[in-house]
């Protein structure tokens, strides 16, 4: 079975109360048991978030010689940080950058990801169904 | 069932003979009939591919106000064309921009898209397997 | 009598469908013929639109050593497009640059045009009366 | 009977004098004599020129709660004033931006138009016949 | 007991009449007069207000070494006077820059100050109480 | 009772030990102090500051939908941070950005805020008085 | 025998119209017989022109893995087009820009070529003998 | 006889009174006068100084089309001021651009100057004695 | 005896794992144990390395008033860290930049060192010698 | 007999030596000798090399009024010497820029030249034979 | 009697050959006779120019601590050296930079000096006699 | 025994003269006598200065296939010579990019380095020293 982790960045415990019309408002947390449900006996699912960025490479180090896939929504770190992306380059296991809006229709400074050149593949603005179809992407390489 | 319409643009004809280290060996032609029978009693799949930017509107235009879902390629007009941007805004079908390699570690010329800001949302790097997310993509919307 | 060309660029045949908001719900084929007749003993008015900016460049190449005026309204190429410049600096017939909305209240990209520097004046922001401005423009020359 | 005025900005005062290669030979006075007389029926039009930025302000905002348009050459203020600007959008008049020349053909400092946003329409190129179109276009609003 | 002189720029004289939704709809005369007497024993406060450059640079010279502050909202001339930076660096007194409303979450072009660095401090977004709260500073300095 | 909360960035828990010429040689705790006693029946103040940017975004999440109001001097993530701006658009409490020194006069990249934006108002330049002013425009809203 | 092809792109079909103080004022068709004259024996010169993008994609892909050498003057193509620098790439035929003028001694926007990069070598500002030194550079590689 | 005009901008009123250790401290009252002393019997010198960006032009226009040379020192409009190009553009008389200090030492706002291009020459950095090299210039024309 | 701290950032904990070709494949704990030894009646060196921005400022608070020397290398915050550049001014101890990699050879985006200004001096390129040059340079002082 | 001068600037002396994977590996001597002979009845080939800016400017100076052509190849000071394109404008003999390596597919920093615009046709990326075609030019000129 | 050296960069050995419309058609040596006599009784002058940056350089080293004033015309060096503006900082005599036409009116390359900062004062655009009004300057300091 | 080559460029020759705030005073030949004395029986330095680029390039061309290191202070060509980076590329002896002082912590157009991308290494900011530190480096490759 394939172990899969989906890493959120900052802010992104807020979800389901933040700025609604963007983000939607379902709660995280559910979203995932229904994740972990459906991909029950195909892949263990794990999910950590954290609102710092050496936590979130702390944990990206932690299980990137290990697990098959990193799911990462890195939030506003993904428009500033040098160090999430060299991290993703330091690791074994493969990256997916999710975002849940569409950043490019949003401000201009959300159009520049650091760390799109070093993941694996991009995928945007299909609400939480971005994170699905990431896990499915992983799944069928 | 759904109607989905899967659009390439310039040079995208010659996949599997231009750059296999970039775009993979797998002609379309196949992948398409393949993408078809999966999705049978879901959606009805067409395929255009055109070298030209006006044919690649006057395509959309005559099918976007009828489909229900557009999966894009727009090949090299994705970094140049304010017309394909606009004829996304003017007609009503969702359009996803998928692209087959991930463009965010070519030349930094790849890295703007004109069409992203109007798009529903983008999907980049899983070589040919971008294409059926984006069709999972429309299906679970 | 005089022979004055209207030429539209991309995606101005969706006028009265697309964005109506931004470019009004009157379709184009009924104020030209409004034109014609409104202008019937002074100029003999003729009109071409396409998506494509080869077309384009085709059309203004054939009648652009005879003709006494061209009203042009490039839509998206007037902000890409170096081949239709270079097409109004080669042919005789005075070109004049028409919008139908007021671009510079637009997105940044609309700000500038390839094709300003060598028409022989500009007309942006008041509807389909820009057009008609542009043919009185040419008469009074 | 609509009211409108005319308005130039510094240096217009030397019409006829000034670089005659692009401004003309013609003395603004017998113009505007010429444009009251058309439009004698139709339109009260009066006339006001000032070199100084504030001065241009001050008139506008004692006409702009009244006039029902405002014929606005801001010549070198064009590309510099974000205070005209300002003032025209807090005035109720609307306001048409005209320039004897094609500005996009001249110097690329005088490409950029710090006002164009606010106003309702821009006519550039036509000579001191931009004036006349101008007018034109407020009429048949 | 202090001097200190209020002193607003270019189309501030609207206030109440223009784009309410930012400036809110307090004509400043009464909110002057309140200044008066909340301060009346504490500082004699005068008020100046013009849409020249040219005269707000000839009023600050004329206090500028006199006065023991000058609170100044220099309008659209904040974005683009080098005069009146110079002017603030030429005088003695000290100048505080402020601004009703928020300027950056305004357009861009109201996001750089050429003045910000000549004044002792800033204070903006707060509305008229960004007068009251600049005169704060100047009694508690 | 209102309750609003000081906090403070990076570095500026060695106020009065760093760079004296520029933040002066205070030491915050006994100015604090001071502003809780001053406020005392009026505003309840906590104080916080961290060194992290992850824990200042923890902090601000705690409390942000139920303080009355935040005064925040986010010292050198004030230029850098996305996920800071990002976390004051999330939550409820208004945020008022200070900052000790007038940044507009040091290095240039203390010219641009990445939170400006997103902040009720800014009061920069008059010394430890920036927080006391901040407090006054908090109570007076 | 070496197959060669020259291919012109938009508005080079006026040749000998065109601005011919640039330009030069030999139509294309006389000077293309007398190099196909002049390499009768060496190589079988064809030629192809077209106003569209797509046009010349379309052709070049045709004869691109057969051709032992394509002379391509993309006109103003060669500034904007990022499809045709993707074709030449994808092609095995080796590919020659040639320029009739020296376009670094033109307007700014002519310095810049898409296509250089994927080119096999430059060859600009010799008139019409551009294109025959690029067959001759073809023939002694 | 010739007859030469020296011409200040704003804050040149202040000399000997503003930053001294940039502008030194002769007033320029007694300076002028040992101008016109020096030059009695070869030149008539006038002297105008103005604050305000349109009485500069002003009185250029009304001396410019008479007077032998212009000597004019822009100050702070030197950087910003479109119109004052303009008008020297316009005018008759030629116009020598002069500073008292080297502006390419101090800040880089001040290092391009609008009006340079449109002016006979620059002379800069010479303190006072920059106007009297110009005067000297214009005689030995 | 001296007291020197190296500090290593986000990532450095990875040396001898991550990307071998630039970084080598020396775990860096043998490497310190080697220059304890070698330095041993010179200098006291102690280590700290972390992934978090706030904690490497932590750690430079606490021993910035009492070490001789700090030896950093800041990794990928070099290029972001408004924050740490600050703490470097702050604090009391010199310290001295290192980089195994030459940092001008690789991404563009590591040729900016937010740091390197307030830094004592800068040693690049020579693997994990760099540190051990640092160390010299700190001893010769 | 027409006399050509064929120079080489900084480091061309190493062909042959120097990163041969760009720059070939056959030594310029015999290549020229072979050239000389080639051309021996049509042309007297004269050669000059040098690494110093000042130097390659005095030897064009020194011929530049007598030749009949210049084969330059100015290596790096092609992208940074303004002094050498002076020289081409000053003299009267045609000069050709070439280049033995196409110089656009190399770093950002030699895509643009400083003397293309000075030269008569530039000629680039097709190895010493970028020398040949240029005589071949010269002579049909 | 004071001591002043007149130094010519590169080219300007061509004067009175060199494109006459800008730099006019006077040699330079009967020019410096004449300037010897005029100032025999007060200065000294001599002449020094060179096509090589260095030996400028060296030039102004030998002089560079012992005369009263260098007259300089750095020529294309003005807009690329460092190295020049680096030596007149170095040296105690002061510099004069002198331009024959006015750089501000040709390319746009030339109006940026490398040295003006450096230098005491800047005279531009007065043909030969810049060279005479800066000996004025030196003399009358 | 190791063979190393010190080399100066421009104005280094006015070491202990030139900018002693900067540059420190000690003359480089008394220090350079000191590190042979030290490196005696280690490694045989040469050292050589000139101010002319050329002159530069010469002198590693001819020793560039033949030392074991070079230490290289190129003074201001550091920051624009494209020549000296191609001539280190070009030459097979490492070179070791040194500078007295911090350049980042000087004017900004000091911060890029032409040739840090060729070099093996950078050190800057130690004053002389950093010269030793570059022979300990090449020492201990």
């Amino acid at each position: 079975m394939m172990k899969i982790a989906i890493i959120n960045g900052p802010n992104l415990n807020l979800l389901g109360v933040r700025e609604p019309a963007i983000y939607g408002n379902t709660a995280f947390d559910g979203f995932f048991a229904g994740l972990q449900e459906k991909y029950a006996g195909v892949a263990e699912l794990t999910y950590f978030q954290s609102n710092h960025e050496g936590a979130l490479i702390d944990h990206m180090q932690s299980i990137g010689f290990d697990y098959d896939g990193i799911v990462l929504n890195a939030g506003a770190y993904t428009h500033t940080s040098v160090a999430i992306a060299d991290c993703i380059s330091a690791i074994c296991t493969p990256v997916i950058e999710v975002h849940i809006s569409n950043v490019h229709s949003r401000e201009s400074f959300r159009h520049h990801s650091m760390i799109s050149a070093v993941c694996k593949g991009v995928i945007a603005g299909f609400g939480l169904d971005s994170y699905r179809l990431a896990i499915e992407a992983l799944i069928s390489r």
